[in-house]
């Protein structure tokens, strides 16, 4: 199995661990080691440079985990973040109802009201999994975790988010009034965000605790059929999954002007949909095969969502195309529930024009991208393991081997190590042979191994080995940098 | 009042914001805009670079942020992380003794038991500040958020985070064995902590959610007294408050050898002293007669502290030398209680010898810091308000100002915005007078501003000009990376 073979290597070298591991685990929630905690930090870099640099009025800004309960009246959330639960009337466990009628019934309930479910668990006598005892009627569960902020006295119900989004849309005005008063906005939050799922499954792909990386762009909806740059992207063929390609499986490779004809979204959307395919094909260097946007049909979408396709990209330990993200245009679902709820006015005056901005949200999970870019760039190629990863989320730039511990070789390594250290990540490694520092660090997927060796004090060289090739050449200790 | 000169350019400008605050605000929670992020990020980037390259065994990890109950128990939180509370028998509200001991007696409650408090309130006659009424006996209070995980039927009891410290802790024995089965060993964390403050005063000082940027050494306790990089610091001199000089107030400065000869601090805690010192004075550029460690008394510092210095700058909006953070040789208390708890072995074995590790702790609060900086930097001269942030903390580098909006000046402003890009964060503003833009990039901390003028299309230089001496000068745009 690909997903035990990479869990081993996580765990084994450091990537991830279960969280509260000694006191037997915690379901559903994981830590970062060292090597995670690098490449993570990599990643959410990356995805800055790239999401924020789409336009100069774009920021990141950041919020508190916790918010009080009118918040989540306002967005919505506990009226409708809520999942299916269904006990056991026997051993009294509870499960999710859809997971159980996909399970055993193989059939979506996506969508499906509770009425619905409680029918079809009773008329398919689905047994408890647990017990084999008979389920109880579905009734909807709060997936949000409650906290109690004060003391006992004066309490006040707050919540954790359960996604980032929500404190760009509390300091919109805020942030438009210190920022230029112009649209479009962008409002990015990178953090933890928390959900309740009942049985967290598969792994590190739904977790209780778990980082988002999210875009909120503020626009006036009277500009979405043009994007000032659409035309530096109007020949880039894109990889879309529409709904009626459902039953053939089959990918659409379509140039992002001839979208814009045949299936009429407009270009504002798409021009974001190329910069997400952008930031997967060319920055994280997926295979362009693994990698599609599937479009959601209006039972699967949140009924807010006017265009909702997801990123997508093909992981082998999960089973197939699992969601990276998504490009949801929200409308002005999301400011005018927080202004009918806290009766703030949140509407925007643009040289005479008044109305309540739309949002197009980019929203990525990002421990999901860190699992797949291990599931795609990990290979046992037998003699070794390696993870190709490309150099930008590699936890290590480079390893510097020197080939022996002491002396001048250590001296000269030393100093090596100093001046990467300025600039990258690098890993100091002077114990056993260069063959086995070189699969060491092939295994956790750092691009350059640096050797220095007698050679070196003679002429100043060293040996560059490169992680996928394994070509090795030798280069001046002052041109290293040009060769990592 | 300078707090509320330093509030208003921090919500002005959005370095900081009240969370939730159309729903109006939350006592205790604070957002950060898009100015306090960039900085809040280069203090976090600029405190790893400096103790995280303290030796090459230091890592970054990164836990979560909900850690079920039995991880409270082992590290004794459920039993000592407890405030003591009063209660109103008239109209209920509660409140911290201690704080109305020392505000209504003048004496500090620091270590009190809640009997004695509960006397000294009844003795006294202390009223509820609230009402008048008289106040109930002193409870314990335990200071966590409760969070319950799993769906009610088979919920589990877990807990937010006081501290990010334990996640290091859980870790160790995996870091250990995936990193180089070495000590010292260094585990980092920054990240989210989370305090139910009774009554959180101070506004950004005292945070129920906040951040925390610590470093877990773990050592040999062998080894303490003495580090192998002791010499490169023995002459520097350090600025010490020793509990005798209370009185006086008076802080000895004395080298770091004469410390160690003096008053018997070891090496090791005096090196670290030494590290932390260097980053204030020279990479915060603090004032070096702002700064000092404070020594805690026994009464004042946890009982497992057996070495416990705060570090303290002078900050005037809060009223004196506040604690930005503190040194902790907390010897095995944390992986001893761990091991106990969980009946995990947390003991190394090194060439034959087996030990549970001894932790040195730096500690510091993320927000407090960045508070603490606005606080020194912001000077209002009259004609202008400035803060002068050093460089490396500032949220821009530089502001890019075209004299004109359009046409050639402005292709050339875009082109000098995009390269800086590529390195620093640069704000691009073409609206209002030079002088205007000047004004407004002073009020923000940012050291430069680059002027593209008509000359710039003759002979393709720029003005910089320098925030703190206001001094202008010409260079050729290709030169502008050396200048600023």
């Amino acid at each position: 199995m690909k997903s035990d073979e990479i869990m081993d290597v996580a765990l084994r070298r450091g990537f991830i661990f279960p969280s509260s591991e000694i006191y037997g685990g915690f379901s559903g929630f994981y830590d970062y080691g060292h090597l995670g905690t690098l490449m993570r930090r990599k990643w959410e870099d990356a995805w800055r440079k790239h999401y924020l640099r789409l336009n100069s009025n774009f920021f990141e800004i950041d919020a508190t985990n916790i918010m009080p309960k009118n918040v989540f009246v306002g967005s919505g959330h506990i009226e409708n973040f809520n999942d299916p639960l269904t006990e056991c009337g026997k051993c009294h466990s509870r499960f999710r109802a859809d997971h159980l009628i996909e399970e055993f019934l193989e059939r979506s309930a996506e969508g499906m009201a509770t009425d619905e479910m409680s029918k079809l668990l009773k008329e398919n006598s689905i047994p408890c999994p647990k017990c084999g005892g008979q389920l109880l009627d579905v009734k909807m569960f709060n997936m949000m975790f409650e906290i109690s902020v004060g003391s006992t006295g004066e309490s006040e119900v707050a919540y954790l988010r359960p996604e980032t989004a929500q404190g760009a849309f509390l300091t919109f005005k805020r942030s438009f009034n210190t920022l230029r008063g112009k649209l479009p906005m962008g409002l990015a939050i990178v953090g933890r965000a928390y959900r309740n799922e009942i049985s967290p499954r598969q792994g590190f792909y739904r977790l209780r605790e778990f980082n988002q990386a999210e875009l909120q762009i503020f626009f006036d909806p009277d500009t979405i059929e043009d994007h000032p740059n659409f035309d530096s992207i109007k020949d880039v063929k894109l990889r879309m999954f529409p709904l009626q390609n459902r039953s053939t499986g089959e990918v659409d490779d379509i140039t992002a002007s001839d979208l814009n004809k045949n299936y009429g979204i407009p270009k504002f959307y798409i021009y974001h949909l190329a910069k997400i395919q952008e930031f997967y094909l060319d920055k994280m260097k997926f295979p362009r095969e693994l990698f599609r946007f599937r479009e959601l049909s209006a039972d699967e979408r949140a009924f807010y969502n006017k265009i909702h396709w997801d990123v997508e990209v093909y992981t082998e330990s999960l089973g197939g195309y699992k969601e990276m993200g998504g490009l949801h245009y929200r409308t002005d679902h999301d400011l005018g529930g927080h202004q009918n709820a806290s009766g703030e006015k949140l509407d925007v005056n643009i040289e005479g024009k008044k109305f309540i901005p739309h949002v197009l949200e980019l929203s990525f999970g990002v421990d999901r991208n860190f699992w797949t870019l291990l599931d795609v760039f990990y290979k046992d190629e037998g003699d070794r393991k390696v993870i190709s990863l490309p150099k930008v989320v590699a936890p290590f730039r480079a390893g510097i081997f020197p080939l022996q511990k002491k002396g001048d070789l250590e001296k000269v390594a030393k100093n090596v190590y100093d001046s990467l250290s300025e600039c990258y990540d690098v890993f100091y490694d002077d114990s056993g042979s260069i063959g086995r520092r070189y699969r060491r660090q092939d295994e956790i997927g750092t691009p350059f191994g640096v050797t220095i060796d007698f050679q070196t004090l003679e002429d100043n060289t060293v040996t560059i080995r490169e992680r996928d090739s394994m070509d090795q050449h030798r280069v001046k200790i002052e041109d290293i940098w040009k060769n990592i």
